[in-house]
């Protein structure tokens, strides 16, 4: 590939609309001190954990309720202005970037928790509240909520881009996992859809239609998921792997087999690498497998014994077991802080990850090659996979002052989506389009289903303020 | 309620709309001996096995490929006429009525398999497959596909109106089920949807929108759907209640409890009856469960053990095994019969069938009135339900040629979806909307949602040439 050493092209397309005074001033008559428009209130509010940037909205909006939001969004409406939801922030592919301008409407002091339905096992949520505050919150209901990103992220973003995590192998995604919303629409109307029904056949399924529509349809005011009861008896295993191809081959079959594993993470010798300097911790520093068994202590040890004899046959170390929720708690959150691990392992860089997922039995062809090509260009890089789904994450550290680098990077991002849609994948397993990856949806889909799309979006939103310039050009 | 006892007001309202002979001859001329306009196949194309009725449809086109459909598709757009998929005809809810006129399109032809991936627990089909067609194919994988509505239906219209049945409380729905699609459009263009990864972010989620939109967004060509490894040890059993809610209580706490049950059916005293003369069976005339349990020879126990031991709480009788396969699929096809033994006890009677579906915790509170109203209204029924779902049926056998009977049935039916819509429940757990229940879903979801639906469907088909008159006024 001959890859163009210049990285504008690779740049958001920046191209902002007015945003009038009077828009402005209504806005603070309207929410005066949930209003602000200080440089660094809205700086912080225009760029999310991705390497993309943007100028900054021009004010932010820290709604309270559902009626502070269909009122900032009927102001916008009526001046044509863009409205961005913003959550924790902790989007990866520009979501939040304001690249037609605007404001943007913060939710997150909307976090409380409006019902706990604990023997429906569903709770009702503001879309504020983080995956550690619900669950902090309903600790003593023997319920948990299983949907975990890297980031604490909040559950109305969770919804916006369908995100999903180490739990999602046995327990699925943020589509199987919300049930409910209210939204709050392009004209401020306030709309409600799903029930608290596990199951429904009740029209077009508007829930699942806008979970995962990154705040391009509908601004999420609440939202109602399902809970799980604790598992009786959990375990987790670390098992070292003497190659990359080894751990995910044993991946592969555990899936085939039907085994229920809860979680099954693969951490690249890179990682473990990072993650050992952040966490203070001593793995081993080869690709290893992290994972963990949900279910009656029987049903636990069965599941255990069948992924240990295939481990065995691929000459995986024999596995260490973590056994008090303690040391359980260390090995995850050193997990999910693999990503901030790898970031500051290179002062200044930004990480540009990847998010491809593909059928299980394509998983060894579609990392192998690409993990070649990571190690050929020069690019430090970390690896980490939620591989029971068939989803992983390269992370190339570029430094953001050298264009080559980011040119070089998305060259080897670009490569991996072809192959993956190749092998029948899809380019994003959790992270959602944004702006960064407008071009490999348009690929993996073709123009068809993205002017289906676009249709929508004109329909719902003719004026085109709710977060324009995502998934799709518009 | 002082319901009318004219029965008018509760018919399809047909609006025809022209069918130009040029129209039909370019459609014969197109398709040879694959157009048919005789009387006997109009007829059979324009009803299901609901209780509506509307005029046939025009004419029917036997489509063999996703051409094919396009071909009809794109000259029926040239002259604005209606088309309905048709797949088994076994639909409930007067989806396949032509009320506005217009031809059927019969893909019950393009039934092949395009391809098992077994490797990745995926097959792609056509989408006139039935689901049993389906599971006879793919036996020799090891693999089933655990989608079951009482018919043995298409895969194409279980995927068109949301299907579950008997395994959905352990497998899910055609929701969970449904990977990717291929669809003809409205303007008879052929767009993909999805791929065969697990998950994805990619944009919107059009194969959750397309999912249960009964033919009014698209018609689909190709479905991609997941199988399951079949499980190593099954168990089915029988168990009678003294009441429906002791039977029903068992159910709640089952599933509060986290039981990963495979199959929980209620059937009560009125349905064993009708399924002991219809099926040649001696089952015990009282309310009983019938379920099923899926697992490892351990887990399988495990289950049955929990689950016996909180029916004999409520009063259940001794558990009655049946061990071999031939047992089970005795008792299973009885399950499935239920539908046809009870229509076949009251000769030339049409069955009215209500699809609610609660918040596990208030099964109880959804279903015992509505037996007692049932019981005084003096019209035969049966009920059957998908319990662990909280989605259950009652079927109210009217004499279509007695109005005030269809009142009645109506009023109940209305009677129940009013409490369960209290009960934060809905209308319709798997059987869709169509036209019979286009009123309920406007007072489950209100006007807000119903509007975005028509707002979708105006932009997706902007000449409602897709079944229309289905889910919403149109």
């Amino acid at each position: 590939m001959n890859a163009p050493t210049d990285a504008a092209h690779l740049l958001p397309q920046v191209r902002l609309r007015p945003v009038p005074q009077e828009f402005l001033q209504a806005l603070e008559a309207r929410f005066g001190a949930q209003y602000s428009a200080s440089q660094a209130v809205r700086e912080q509010h225009g760029r999310d954990e991705g390497s993309l940037q943007a100028p900054a909205p021009s004010a932010v909006v820290f709604a309270e309720s559902t009626q502070d939001v269909a009122d900032a969004v009927r102001l916008a409406s009526q001046y044509e202005v863009p409205v961005i939801p913003y959550g924790a922030g902790s989007s990866l592919e520009g979501h939040l970037l304001a690249i037609q301008g605007g404001i943007s409407i913060d939710v997150s002091r909307m976090n409380r928790i409006l019902s706990v339905n604990a023997d429906d096992l569903t709770v009702t949520v503001q879309p504020g509240i983080t995956r550690k505050q619900l669950n902090e919150a309903i600790k003593d209901t023997g319920l948990f909520f299983p949907i975990d990103p890297g980031a604490d992220a909040s559950i109305g973003g969770m919804s916006s881009t369908r995100a999903s995590g180490t739990n999602a192998v046995r327990y699925g995604t943020m589509r199987e996992n919300v049930l409910a919303l209210e939204v709050v629409t392009a004209s401020g109307e306030v709309i409600r859809t799903g029930t608290r029904a596990k199951k429904s056949a009740a029209g077009y399924d508007l829930t699942r239609l806008l979970v995962g529509s990154e705040g391009t349809l509908g601004i999420f005011t609440e939202v109602t998921v399902r809970l799980y009861p604790l598992p009786e008896a959990v375990s987790a295993a670390i098992c070292s792997f003497p190659s990359i191809e080894a751990a995910v081959r044993t991946v592969i079959q555990t899936i085939q087999l039907g085994v229920p594993i809860a979680r099954v993470e693969l951490i690249d010798a890179n990682s473990v690498r990072m993650v050992n300097a952040h966490s203070k911790l001593t793995l081993r520093e080869e690709p290893l497998l992290l994972m963990e068994f949900h279910g009656s202590p029987a049903g636990v040890q069965e599941q255990a014994e069948t992924v240990q004899e295939l481990a065995k046959e691929w000459g995986g170390q024999s596995f260490e077991w973590a056994t008090t929720p303690e040391e359980r708690t260390r090995l995850w959150t050193a997990r999910h802080n693999a990503y901030f691990a790898a970031v500051q392992s290179r002062p200044g860089c930004r990480a540009i990850s990847t998010d491809t997922c593909v059928p299980i039995s394509r998983l060894a062809d579609a990392l192998l090659d690409s993990v070649k090509e990571a190690d050929d260009s020069g690019i430090p890089y970390f690896l980490v996979g939620h591989v029971g789904d068939g989803n992983f994450h390269f992370g190339y550290l570029i430094d953001p002052n050298i264009p080559e680098e980011r040119v070089k990077a998305e060259a080897l991002n670009h490569k991996l989506v072809e192959r993956t849609i190749q092998l029948g994948g899809t380019c994003t397993g959790e992270h959602g389009i944004g702006v960064h990856k407008m071009g490999f949806l348009l690929e993996e889909t073709g123009a068809g289903a993205v002017d289906m799309m676009r249709t929508i979006k004109q329909a719902l939103d003719p004026k085109n303020i709710l977060n324009p310039g995502k998934i799709f050009a518009q």
